[in-house]
């Protein structure tokens, strides 16, 4: 079928999630058992544990696939969002930054416990960040939350594999996708984590199996454990033949896209100093989307991709503080 | 008379409030019609409608003598704050970021509305810091929340002229003020901004005639406005005599000091790129008053005081970011 012109670029769907970051040495990251560099879900009473030991932090919002909007609106696109916050403060902090970032939100904040999701990240010296996650409300998205008619108005749907793991957010996101497919447009999924792909491997693979996914994300790690071959040229062999287009990451090793046949490889962007790679895999994605649903190169998207995750990395936060536009226009004309 | 050994350094009361800070361009400051580089208090409807204006945020603890005790447990010394949240979430990334610095903190959450103190900072590229302050509950700290033992048992007792404005806390200073002299303690005050010299500069004068405050922090406007003089150095010969600690900043001027005579000037500590002013002058107070309870002289009373609000102007926020200790070890020996 052919799809009406699309009103927005791009609409995720993603946990909403306020970022609680604070320096910590290595030492006290062994201390607290954290699993260094990996994202780890927690319960009320580590939560609280885990900030009783934390330093003077600082508050700023997040959530991966929010993280994305917040690039690509920087960039120039035309954003909408769905997650589920709850009615308090951190909820209000999470809309507000969204919505300040040009992102259309409408999910209305949910009016009982739990409060909305944090993530704790502990920034070791070396830039790495390890996120501990309170889902809180972020885990209650209804399915009744879709907005079938503003889906169906996105060029592309991106959804989030962190989001896959609780129940009924699975549920909306099979709605959204049903939807964003029956208006003819496409899916993009970032697999996020090797522990959602631990639990729901087997749906990943199906959707893929059932050309569900037009656009994938991933890491060499996830890209690992997805298709269980450790060899990164035979694990991208192997996966993308199902997948119109595959984007893998790999860090300061740059990133590799095959898209219909062609491959192409970027080099990672210069970094004059790593300070927190926290959302460096979400403003891949922005800059790579961008590129997308701009119509640009699978080279150019790649570049993108790799001038956008440069400059998240080289401050605290998740979200783009620089002009992303106008270091694009710079750096990749 | 003789007072005790002091178990604590500093013993402050203050704000209790986090910054929401973002980066806004000048013509944003005057479309909102903010007074650039001052502070401003604000009420609910302004706060909404300020917060609805500003872009994508970061939340980070503020307060001005908060800061001032951040900086100072930060550099090794021993302190304890009094002040009001209340108990909300803002409440408590307040409570928590304090204490996580290490600083005692039992002032118990207000129970009812309104909710902590939040300020709305706008920052200008050229580092400039315009505040507007929605004071909620920390207006609300009762003469009841002190322990008068605490203060007793403080070397310094340091106020916050911006919390002379409220009437419960403004009780609370005074009552603060008799314990900590009748202990035999020394009063520090900060002159905050014009306003409160506008509202209670004849407050501030009568404290400073009656020999209450030993040490008293100003900048060069607080001090044209406390004593009615334009000319810097004709104001200082006017309210030196009158108090035995004058220490009056003066931004990229560097800061003067009188002592009990002695008159001593520094440089302002040269700084790559002036980031964020907010914090500039308690960070300055930290570094002054902690050189105070170790003894160091005048001189190097100031020089730590120019090096840690160099730290603090480098970045966002008011709290320090680096090792304070390890950076005046660095530069001042």
């Amino acid at each position: 079928m052919t799809a009406s012109p699309a009103s927005l670029d791009v609409i995720a769907i993603g946990n909403a999630i306020v970022d609680v970051m604070a320096p910590a040495t290595e030492a006290e990251v062994e201390r607290l058992g954290l699993a260094k560099g990996g994202m780890t879900l927690i319960d009320t009473e580590r939560a609280h544990a885990l900030y009783e030991a934390m330093g003077p932090a600082r508050e700023i919002s997040g959530g991966s696939a929010a993280n994305t909007l917040a690039g690509l609106a920087a960039l120039g696109a035309k954003c909408a969002f769905i997650g589920q916050v709850a009615d308090d403060q951190l909820g209000e902090v999470f809309a507000h930054d969204i919505r300040a970032g040009g992102i259309e939100f409408a999910t209305p904040a949910r009016g009982e416990d739990p409060a909305t999701a944090r993530c704790l990240i502990f920034v070791t010296p070396d830039g790495q960040r390890t996120m501990n996650t309170y889902l809180g409300a972020s885990q209650y998205l209804p399915a009744s939350a879709l907005d079938e008619a503003t889906i169906a108005s996105a060029s592309v749907l991106y959804l989030e594999g962190y989001l896959w793991d609780p129940e009924e957010p699975r549920r909306a996101m099979r709605r959204a996708i049903e939807a964003a497919r029956g208006a003819g447009r496409q899916v993009a999924f970032t697999l996020s984590d090797g522990f959602v792909i631990a639990r729901h491997g087997d749906d990943f693979r199906a959707l893929i199996a059932q050309g569900q996914i037009d656009i994938l994300f991933a890491n060499e790690h996830e890209l690992a454990a997805l298709t269980g071959i450790e060899d990164f040229h035979a694990g991208i062999a192997q996966l993308a033949p199902k997948v119109p287009t595959l984007v893998v990451t790999r860090s300061e090793n740059g990133a590799h896209a095959v898209s219909h046949g062609e491959h192409v490889s970027v080099p990672a962007e210069p970094v004059a100093q790593v300070v927190d790679t926290t959302g460096a895999g979400d403003l891949f994605a922005a800059g790579f989307l961008f590129g997308h649903v701009r119509g640009r190169s699978l080279a150019e998207c790649l570049r993108l991709g790799a001038i956008c995750a440069a400059e998240v990395i080289a401050h605290y936060g998740a979200r783009p503080e620089a002009d992303l536009a106008a270091l694009v226009a710079d750096k990749a004309g």
